[in-house]
């Protein structure tokens, strides 16, 4: 069935609890759900755990962890107690991954390859705490654009070259439409993350022109926007990659839908631009 | 001197006239001026020209040709005529270099490789116009958030694939700190345009966090952002570039402040932010 695959990221219908977001999918017939750590802390994971397995979901991922380019000792400190609890959530929730997301500069710092270099230590710090859990860490390159504050890692090369070191079981990377569409190696890139058995997350959502006032607020539903899906997800195919495909959609207007309809959308989105034609 | 080198781009003023920025530049010390067409357009090339001559300014850039990426008979034809026109400009100006900001996704397009196989395509078609102008065209990649609108050129890397076929006095590159800072290759891309003879033109800026709501206009004065100007610097300096140095700002809060107090603006933080310490 052309849904078996589809997820719904529960920050496209960001202001849906738990419950209401499993509804949501249920209703919609989406068998497969990416959680974000906020909204299961507000009803606990135990909870949360059991409205996804009531439902009969899978969940596609935790949202999520990283944040990891602290240079002080109590930075440092507070980002691996965070990761750890985060790969302990995702864990208990049976996530197929967590996805992190590095992060950026730390205030009033320019020192780039510095930062870089402290994702790859506190990588190094994580990956037993994850093998350990049986918890896949996915590293999730963002857009350029966010380099600065949100992830210093940009390229699935890059995202490649951190996990390089370890088991991809452990840690795998994010193939993300909205971040990739525009590097001119990212065909190549999946061809190689698949190779290593590298793909842990597959997500979809389209790149808006022009770009929205709030570039944290600059993606779209699936034919929104300039990206064109079917050679992406025939790429992410060929690899070999037979997960979820994750649907996360940061929009003011999406935020404010009725939450069914978001949904209905997105499935009828997911059928026209990004299935391959049947 | 210090100074010697350095270029005011006339976007930094761009409510100035080529007569206003001339002698901005004279006031404040900076030898060279990088043009726009339109201001230049307003007076006329042989007038600009003078003007620049009389002034004893260099002409470290014409700003620019480019958009090349139309797929229709008569946009091809639109973008190779103004092409040839600004290289036109460009030689009679006595630029070191016509600057191509290579265009967007045609309107209603998702195709992206096709678009930028037509980049390549145009530059073949206008090589020998500048060959015979002894014009050199500068490719600038732009950063990756302007893909889909303004130049499908994200990396250095992909620029110097492009100019790779050319000889490197007809074919150079733009090496931009604000569209290049984030990219894990630009220390290794820098030097190998260096050692190709390729960068034509090196400009200056900072990248603002937050990222202002228009996109277009995140460019700050050095020492307003997050680059860390040295190492790219330095970076440019080993690969034997030993052109100008030019500031290229857009942003509405430096656009509406008095042209003096820009340049010296200006100045100051070169010497402070961009320069090595002496």
């Amino acid at each position: 069935m052309t849904l078996s695959r589809l997820s719904l990221n529960q920050a496209t219908i960001k202001r849906a609890t738990v419950a209401e977001a499993v509804a949501a999918c249920v209703a919609a017939g989406v068998p497969s759900i990416g959680l974000w750590r906020e909204p299961v802390a507000e009803i606990g994971v135990a909870k949360a755990a059991a409205l996804v397995r009531d439902a009969g979901l899978r969940v596609s991922s935790l949202c999520r962890g990283g944040f990891l380019t602290a240079a002080d000792p109590n930075g440092i400190a507070a980002a691996l107690e965070d990761n750890r609890r985060a790969i302990a959530e995702a864990h208990d929730l049976g996530a197929d991954c967590l996805v992190l997301v590095v992060g950026g500069l730390p205030p009033g710092s320019r020192d780039l390859q510095g930062a870089r270099q402290r994702v790859a230590d506190r990588l190094a710090d994580l990956v037993d705490d994850a093998r350990h859990a049986g918890v896949r860490l996915a590293l999730e390159p963002l857009h350029p654009i966010y380099c600065a504050d949100r992830a210093v890692i940009s390229t699935l090369g890059q995202a490649l070259e951190l996990a390089a070191p370890y088991p991809p079981e452990v840690v795998g990377v994010v193939v993300d439409t909205f971040h990739s569409w525009w590097d001119p190696a990212v065909f190549d890139d999946i061809a190689r993350a698949g190779q290593q058995g590298r793909i842990a997350s597959f997500q979809v959502c389209d790149f808006l022109v022009p770009v929205p006032s709030d570039v944290l607020l600059a993606r779209g539903m699936m034919g929104d926007g300039v990206i064109d899906f079917p050679p992406l997800y025939a790429a992410v195919e060929a690899a070999g990659y037979t997960g979820d495909i994750e649907v996360e959609i940061f929009n003011a207007d999406v935020w404010a839908a009725p939450f069914d309809q978001v949904v209905s959308t997105m499935v009828e989105r997911y059928r026209r631009h990004v299935l391959p034609a049947p």
